[in-house]
């Protein structure tokens, strides 16, 4: 399989832990989305929706989307499994990833933030203040989500790494180095410790990739 | 079932579109998004997600998030099924469905508006710029992937309804309201088309429901 991936992509970065944890091996190919030429090409050439992550895995064809892979990978390869096996069970965790990969992250990304400074004429603390603004929201949403579920244990969902820890420790990365105030996430700052404990998180992050800057 | 809506909530039009392809019935509980005092004490006594929609499924308890739903009904009520049955096709409705759940909606909805006009202090015209420019550019990915994949019929997915349908009927239905050129979108628009033909789809309809204005 391939990974169309870029190395700070938070979406892109879930996908990578997730092949990690299911032990996929990806050859990774960057797309690099700070300058100009390589995203219009890969849209071009890859992948009509033009964004990362997209996994081409031969037998199945490319696949976008960050939630549609792992779900996809969950599938195909079910153990280790990345989702639990009751109804309700499964629901918390698709609940609390699409939290994130919805309610959080789509409003703090590159594009966007780019459109706030090129077509809205932002200056950069206006800027700043969006991004920690709905980073902080939807993390507070997703503590009390979790303590009031009371599902959560060493990971996310139990004492194992779901889907969920699997969007969790790239919208935490993003959030530190956006100097978010996470103070009061306890839960969420404990499960990404353990997270970091694991290599497939390890390998996963952005510093060690093979396009990291 | 009990399900928190609002009559123009997007995610919850897609919910209720799922639920009626199913032959669920499922009581509403509006949850009113412009007045000040619902969504405070919704998220306080129902939902600490805080956002519409979620159903209470009594066994299985309150499950947030549209597409988390949709996966939920799905697993309980397996028939008529609204994802295909090959990993490839399964993988291709969420990749649809995802694409507007994360890419297209998340910056076009209230609260985003909302942030926008108060505290960037941006006019309507920019504001309503704002909309059309991500709801068009998120359309026409879709368009691209759908037309790319060559899966569709009749619905997104050959001549049946799955959860893709279920978002994009919703999606138009507020990109026409925010008068978004939908001229480079006729696969879309005739899909869109053949879907207001179900009785699942109108009885859908924000026009319809009981909180409607």
């Amino acid at each position: 399989m391939k990974l169309y991936s870029y190395f700070r992509s938070s979406a892109a970065y879930r996908v990578r832990i997730a092949l990690n944890l299911k032990g996929i091996e990806a050859e990774q190919e960057p797309v690099h989305l700070l300058r100009p030429e390589p995203l219009p090409a890969y849209r071009q050439a890859h992948n009509p929706q033009g964004l990362v992550p997209a996994i081409e895995t031969g037998e199945d064809g490319l696949i976008p989307q960050s939630i549609a892979i792992i779900e996809y990978v969950e599938e195909r390869f079910p153990q280790p499994a990345l989702l639990p096996k009751g109804l309700a069970e499964r629901a918390y965790v698709r609940a609390a990833a699409l939290l994130i990969a919805c309610d959080i992250h789509p409003l703090a990304n590159l594009r966007v933030l780019r459109y706030l400074k090129r077509e809205l004429g932002q200056e950069q603390p206006a800027i700043d203040t969006w991004y920690r603004h709905w980073v902080e929201d939807g993390l507070g949403r997703l503590e009390a989500y979790v303590t009031a579920q009371g599902r959560s244990g060493r990971f996310l969902f139990g004492d194992g790494p779901t889907m969920a820890d699997c969007c969790l420790v790239p919208q935490l990365f993003n959030a530190r180095r956006l100097e978010c105030d996470l103070a009061g996430m306890p839960t969420l700052v404990a499960i990404d410790a353990r997270c970091q404990e694991l290599e497939a998180f390890r390998k996963a992050h952005p510093s060690v990739q093979p396009d990291a800057e």
